[in-house]
């Protein structure tokens, strides 16, 4: 499926391969500096705010595969599967909008209910609320 | 985006004009028996399971727009945003495998928490715990 390097999917699958493989400022290169970003908590704005979302998810990243990859010229998305620290299967989709080898939107979806049950296990276990990073 | 009309997704686009546009039984048509399908909560296996599954959102449904839908030969991959009586803006992503124009296969993402939220909410409201439908 990943053969069809539309201009949008190769932008997003070089995202998608530098942040899975821990390298977070090679991921960030890709990401506009006015993203606007709509994901399960809410809207994030600014490459800033999107480096503040992400990077936590990246550092607790144990590996990745990836389930399907599409695009065209502006509009590419992608659903992958996830290991984290907090979660073992933590699937993901994104559906970014790119210009200029740039994500300028994306619309982030997974679902929080584990990664919310396995925070309060921690904070029970370890009686040190926030001491998992946020998502 | 939706011009490309590949196999998989000329069934997947079919079926979620059924459901979307509130014709559960004609949905089922685009379902496989031996349907697999990997949802947030767990595994569906077999169509009565995944009528189980997508009938009660199907009746909760108010609306619902396609964000993206691209496909190959036995793939389709689509992001859909939805409004239903539960919660305003629930987004959902599904990559489906196609075969002799039934899904077989699907990975199915959404996000659970503003669900148990405003079924939380319900309850305390209404007294009246499993009024609302399962998802």
């Amino acid at each position: 499926m990943t053969d069809h390097l539309s201009p949008a999917l190769k932008t997003a699958l070089a995202y998608h391969d530098a942040w899975t493989g821990k390298d977070f400022e090679r991921a960030m290169t890709y990401i506009a500096d006015d993203i606007v970003c709509d994901a399960p908590a809410g809207r994030i704005e600014g490459s800033a705010a999107y480096r503040a979302f992400m990077g936590p998810f990246v550092q607790m990243l144990i590996s990745a595969e990836m389930i399907a990859a599409f695009g065209d010229d502006e509009t590419a998305l992608v659903m992958y599967g996830t290991e984290t620290v907090l979660v073992k299967h933590a699937p993901g989709a994104e559906c970014v909008t790119v210009k200029d080898g740039r994500i300028t939107y994306s619309r982030f979806l997974f679902d929080r209910t584990p990664f919310e049950a396995a925070r309060q296990a921690g904070h029970l276990a370890s009686g040190q609320p926030g001491r998992q990073p946020a998502t």
